[in-house]
């Protein structure tokens, strides 16, 4: 039995990219060169090739928007609303990754004129359901910042207790209680101690780093299946 | 712009359901009704409509393969490689669900000619990488189990250490050390005492539940987005 020629839903990926930088949370967005919504700013990503697995249609749309590569990609999630599209039927399978800022270069390619880093505390209107699957993967990245060692792609690699909560107040959006924080974290089994420390002014501190089996752990979660 | 008239990949839809039976983790499959794969087991399934969303089809094709409804879905991860199917390019969107047995009763329906619950430690050979994507959600399921109250789907209302910690062991598939899932489970803030006892042979022993709030986080995480 051949497949069904019952009118088929086309395919997108979406690639949502966060960093750290100027102590904010941001990702990385295009400003769409055709219609529909042309000019206006959305996620990277595009249609999925008959001849390319899904994420390597999410890898080959970043690099033709944005120019970037080389980025270890997690799924996120499926979005399949039947009106989300206003072309018709289209189902989008959104990737997303963290990185740190220094490690790429953005610059617009074929189907963006413009590249750019915004706060996703304070972002311009987005494309089709794009404010929504970001909303979605803010979500996402919030819960398993709790939960695994996902921030060793936004911080060196080490850093003092100090420094990882700031990283977790910007991400998480929040004030933390010094103590509570110390606590969870440590109770966590994500990172661990050095045996070096942050000296200038004050006390020296101790420097930690993400224990390698909690990265390890991420980086398996990242891959299929 | 319309959309592009390059070739469309299909979209599929296939449905996990795992229950607790008989001490045992256990899969419901179909068997297939026709080609490709006839008579073959498989994971219920089936195309996506143009009308309808990638969830209202995953509850069809569950009801018309194995008359079961009314089951909450989680999405579980979109598989899109390209010679998954060899009648032609198919990326399929999995979900998957944890019953109670005695809440379901499976029969076969359309495109199936059985149902049938399937040990997840002895199953029959599947159909095209269905045995791969029950791999996954397998590992999924003891990721969720570890780190949140996703069982409580799958116990009664309220259980004993003991009988949580039997319901780990046939899940993880693992003889769990008594003292140290004790004092696992109870620092995961899951679970709750309740003022009641189990009594019978021995020491009366106490009766546990699920924690409301983390019940909540679980059904929370079910739903879109």
């Amino acid at each position: 039995m051949p497949l069904k020629d019952s009118p088929r839903p086309s395919v997108t990926v979406d690639v949502i990219i966060f960093t750290l930088r100027d102590s904010d949370l941001q990702v990385l967005l295009i400003r769409r060169k055709y219609p529909p919504f042309e000019a206006v700013w959305a996620i990277p990503g595009g249609f999925v090739g008959i001849d390319e697995s899904l994420e390597e249609a999410a890898l080959r749309e970043l690099e033709e928007e944005t120019g970037v590569r080389d980025v270890y990609l997690e799924q996120l999630y499926t979005f399949g609303e039947v009106d989300r599209d206003l072309r018709g039927r289209v189902i989008t399978v959104a990737y997303f990754a963290l990185v740190p800022a220094a490690a790429i270069d953005p610059h617009a390619g074929s189907d963006a004129t413009e590249t750019g880093w915004w706060s996703v505390y304070d972002l311009p209107p987005l494309a089709f359901d794009h404010a929504e699957i970001l909303a979605y993967a803010l979500k996402r990245l919030r819960y398993k910042l709790e939960y695994t060692a996902v921030g060793f792609e936004l911080l060196p690699g080490v850093f003092t207790l100090s420094e990882l909560q700031a990283a977790y107040e910007i991400i998480l959006r929040e004030k933390l209680d010094k103590r509570n924080f110390r606590r969870k974290i440590l109770g966590a089994d994500i990172i661990e101690e050095t045996e070096m420390y942050r000296t200038g002014e004050g006390r020296p501190a101790r420097l930690y780093r993400f224990r390698d089996d909690a990265v390890a752990e991420v980086k398996a979660r990242r891959l299929f299946p």
